[in-house]
């Protein structure tokens, strides 16, 4: 399919170019972050000291900004070095990390949305659900709710917001509001480890790094991390858990390639 | 024994309910926290900002308090939350890291047990002998300490808080200051890997979110914590070290089943 | 060769002593920094509140600064704890994390460098120009620089600040000013596992815990990189890659001993 075979090009592009994507980000998944860029090929920089965001987001191909654990002092940031890429037309990728869960976590995602125009937001069902304005979604609401209102709840906050949305769950939803993808690939164990989603909005960056298109850029990160989630699975000996899952899944990302990206991606046009 | 088949019972409520442990932690291990808990089949949640936490306390089923890197603005977010979940009446864990080896600690610990109750207090043999008011073991101690004073140490601060205390070492103390509980799992390399305590105190959280009987709970934990090290080091090959050891030990946190767990579990009332 | 023979019996010392290693350090790694003292067999101490840093300095056997993720309330604690550390006269070792890369970093450093005096700066290429008051090398900078003007960079700043420079590279470059050594052990995967360069200024941190001799301890820690890299390397299956890679990192650093470091260590005088 076309898709595979340019986010496949996509990814030899990252590996030659190494875009720097920069991070502000959260104690908890920061490592995680800043690994899975390097092991992807790109380069990580986390930065979120004010008198310095003018200088990392100018030198840099991408900003992920990830909203977990949030504080004043960190929306302040975000919104700095937000409005900075959007003035030199950095792509901007946000992962409003439960959102919903708090008000806190509510109003920063308001105020962030309404001074930065992100180019890409990523979450799950929940977190996009109450971007949209949507009643937020409960814990343990029924994961095998229709792929027919799951795109159409990625499309509303595609079109709110003018930018591609990547929402993750059984199937991934890939949408510019235009255009759905819907993505099949994935595995259920990348949801006990600590991360998944955070490193999903980096390889997103990485990707928005070397390409001017987004919703391939999101489709290429969707697909990267499913099928190496499976992958990862695949090798795991019967004695072997979640702590050897995790490095199967590292080692997956820094050697995917094109042809693997190509057989195995499950995408299609909604 | 019993308890083994109690703690086993409780393993299994926890992957079906997947109770919300709430952490408010260090830069350090923190990672390692929100792993363990979710390698475990419960579910974390980490957040620190003052204007969020009564939103998070609410919807947690417990609340880790690690003073690891301590500072007063932690200080201020512990009390906090630790006084809503109080008032809640859900469960909180306290980790005394290092307690004695700074004033700010000592003082740290000092203030916080001033304001919260907590239910489980876990330290190893210097931070419990810190807290009971018994002058600060050294580092370098004899380990070889005899049981008895180790059984007199967790029970004396036990009785101090009304609560219960875990206490690791080359036995595990529990006890709630009627029942003393000695457990005899473990293995030595799960001292050369950073956050070993902090995972134990994660555990421990697990468990009291399921469970009201917090004996039960920090005696399932010490178990899980010890037989998972006792299995990781015996799936080692002669060329691997600490590195796979605490891959391995994910893997058995993550696989350990209640049939493990009495098959396993060195425990015995004192 | 003398310099492998003397540091491996450091390496021995450092696991007898267990020295105590202070880090003041950032959120992405330091993690890392302490599973690699814990690993190598010393014990690591993570304290960066103003509070707290005259107890934790006078406690330890030596201080490690890593300035990534800069701001002034760190700036301000390094210097307290430098300062402390200087008087009592315990190595300080200095991470300079991308000095060059914004005018907050450059200036973080100059303040740094004008209150305490480092016995060890370990930096790349970039880095130690930079704070040589050479202009600064760009990203993609030909790595295959002569060797010679290397030494010469490093050369100029351990005259600069009176200390031991520790030039990461194809070759690493260790000197005090006087003597110039040249490491030739390592593999490119560490540069891209995160943390590589924070890990190294922590094993430089053990060895100066153990030794008053800073070139044989910057040495040593060298070598135990890039060999522990390189072994790391060898035991890759076809289908591993960086995920693996790190977990035998640490295997490495946990298991090489003296023997290995002789019959593998590959350091010339320049």
């Amino acid at each position: 399919m076309e898709i595979l075979e340019r986010a496949g090009d996509l990814l030899s592009i990252i590996r030659e170019e190494k875009p720097l994507v920069h991070h502000i980000s959260n104690p908890v998944t920061i490592n995680d972050s800043a690994n899975i860029v390097l092991a992807l090929g790109a380069s990580p920089i986390m930065a979120d000291d004010p008198s310095e965001l003018e200088d990392v987001v100018s030198a840099s191909s991408s900003l992920v900004l990830n909203t977990g654990m949030p504080n004043n002092k960190k929306l302040h940031a975000m919104i700095l070095a937000g409005k900075r890429a959007n003035a030199l037309k950095i792509p901007v990728i946000i992962d409003p990390v439960g959102v919903g869960f708090t008000g806190l976590r509510k109003q920063f995602l308001i105020d962030l949305l309404a001074s930065v125009s992100p180019s890409v937001i990523k979450g799950n069902q929940a977190e996009i659900a109450q971007l949209g304005g949507i009643n937020s979604l409960q814990r343990g609401v029924d994961s095998a709710v229709k792929e027919w209102s799951n795109a159409k709840l990625a499309e509303s906050l595609a079109i709110k917001y003018d930018c591609v949305v990547a929402m993750t769950g059984k199937s991934d939803i890939v949408t510019d509001g235009k255009t759905v993808l819907s993505i099949d690939n994935g595995h259920h164990m990348l949801s006990q480890i600590s991360g998944t989603g955070c490193m999903s909005a980096s390889i997103i960056g990485a990707f928005c790094g070397v390409s001017e298109d987004c919703l391939l850029s999101a489709a290429g990160a969707m697909l990267l991390m499913g099928i190496s989630g499976e992958r990862a699975n695949e090798r795991l000996n019967k004695d072997q858990g979640i702590g050897s899952f995790k490095v199967n899944f590292f080692d997956e990302i820094y050697g995917i390639d094109k042809k693997t990206l190509m057989k195995r991606g499950q995408i299609h046009v909604l």
